[in-house]
């Protein structure tokens, strides 16, 4: 990004420079950042894109879209043990897109931005004749050698999970199809929760530090709770089993449930949670749900890891669950 | 990005995982890539996007789609005087992008990856009902404290380019008007020069490190040379004059503008160079003149940088030009 003359670079200047407070972002005044990483620290880099009517309705709020694109992105680096250290923001302009509706994408990057420490370090702007489209690269540090990974987890371990599961699905399906039993039985508080969790997912930054050296492996929860758990077993080489009944669900999830069972598979199959899944020694489990807790945020034992291969889910009557579609793929 | 069960994951596994070399990518297996930066370096960040339509031909071949897309990533890098260090990589396919396409692309991508020494750390993979979309964001090294500024120019030194100006923006209005008289001149080996220097930018990663420690300023030429310098020279504070006759420019541009002198305009202020425009003292001329000629690129002395306001192009009558349009925007 860089902020000069041309309607770009005044657009850039007027809405983004504001946000741009790390120094190495050069006030977006230059064609790249420079950043000094701290000694002693490794970097860690992710990048998630997100297209209009793909990943978010057109129509949504242009700030909670902005902040959809920022969170999902900072929910990779929490997982990872890592703390934000800025962004990278790339997003392709429609033409029938209004200034006032760019002031709002701007005002959601930069609120959370500030919210999650997160500045904005450069990036690009331009104009496509296809959908809104917003990529970040998110940077994050953690101490060298211990970014928490995927592959790693160890077999006799607990399987975790933070806050509650399948309320973005049920949030999505709810705004699709409104009309479905386990949705009527909701009063209008409980789906607005249900709506809210889908548009602005909640990244568990607070908790980042306390997988460190904890978790033997960890990932967000963003294609559906099973299928990223078997994905998770499957690359570390082990076997795992969970209880439906000890998957964290919030009291809208419940009653949609409740009324409508066929919703339990949504809940654990259908994505965009951007909840932390790890699996960690059983003598850690109490130190990560003191520092979980005093963040706010609830963390939920599911199942256990063994030596094999494979995800065995378990029914509330103790019988096997399968799933018609494990997981959610927004590709 | 990561591998696992899915279409997106298969595809990735196939396509993308062999180029992703660094051994922080995790093979493209976890959410996130870790770099642990060399000590005593700087982390230098770009990050580009470009558009089916608006950055290159929809029909372009998708490996020159994807050389293009790394390439003037590194540019910036290049004019920063940074080390290429990894790529990340988010691209939105369009429903009728088929797997050959893809397979393409990915080969342009791994190519310029092994070309530049830039190898890919990680990245997303979306669905769009719009246009190709590519996004990379480029990470490189400086030493600490030396990578070249934009706004740093300092007044009473030399303003240089490499290799030779406007035969990206030829190319380009080549493919758009192909009848115009400039172009009817040129044989069929000239018009075919241009348009590669269009297709394919050639980043002068060669002479990067050339530029540390020499250059008080440098930027790529991306948006045409007179709106770039004018860019830098009201970043730094300061004034500049060029001579449109000592600009380098390749044979095909020569003939095309002999024969119609308007198109030397376009040359000046056309975009598309990705040459790398800086400005430094005269006593390190020589120097940088030697290791970018034994890089094999060439280095043109084009004007003066002077205290004050604004940048003067001369005409080759001694007079001042002005233009319709001093610089192109994508934007």
């Amino acid at each position: 990004m860089s902020a000069g003359g041309s309607g770009e670079d005044k657009l850039i200047a007027r809405l983004f420079a504001p946000i741009a407070t790390h120094p190495g972002a050069l006030g977006l005044k230059d064609d790249a950042a420079v950043i000094a990483p701290p000694p002693g620290y490794d970097l860690v880099l992710t990048k998630d894109a997100l297209v209009a009517g793909e990943h978010f309705f057109a129509d949504d709020p242009p700030e909670s879209i902005a902040r959809k694109a920022m969170r999902v992105n900072l929910s990779d680096l929490a997982a990872k043990g890592a703390d934000p250290l800025g962004v990278l923001l790339a997003f392709a302009i429609p033409a029938d897109m209004t200034p006032e509706a760019l002031d709002a994408f701007a005002r959601g990057i930069g609120g959370d931005a500030r919210l999650y420490g997160a500045p904005l370090l450069g990036g690009d702007t331009v104009k496509t004749p296809g959908p809104f489209t917003v990529s970040i690269t998110a940077l994050g540090t953690v101490p060298a050698g211990q970014m928490v990974r995927r592959a790693s987890a160890r077999p006799g371990q607990a399987i975790i999970v933070t806050g509650t599961i399948g309320d973005g699905a049920l949030g999505l399906e709810l705004r699709l199809n409104p009309e479905r039993p386990g949705f009527k039985a909701l009063d209008a508080k409980a789906a607005d929760y249900l709506k809210d969790r889908y548009l602005h997912p909640r990244p568990r930054v607070a908790v980042a530090r306390a997988l460190r050296g904890r978790a033997s492996a960890a990932m967000d929860v963003s294609d559906g709770l099973v299928g990223d758990l078997a994905k998770m077993l499957a690359a570390s080489g082990i076997a795992g089993e969970i209880e439906a009944a000890r998957v964290p669900l919030s009291p809208a999830a419940r009653v949609a449930i409740e009324s409508e069972p066929a919703l339990l598979e949504t809940t654990l199959t259908g994505g965009d949670d951007y909840e932390i899944l790890a699996v960690m020694p059983d003598h850690e489990l109490d130190a990560f749900n003191n520092l979980a807790t005093a963040a706010g945020i609830g963390v939920a034992v599911i199942g256990r890891t063994h030596e094999g291969r494979g995800l065995a889910v378990h029914a509330h009557d103790g019988g096997q669950m399968s799933f018609a579609r494990p997981s959610f793929s927004h590709f």
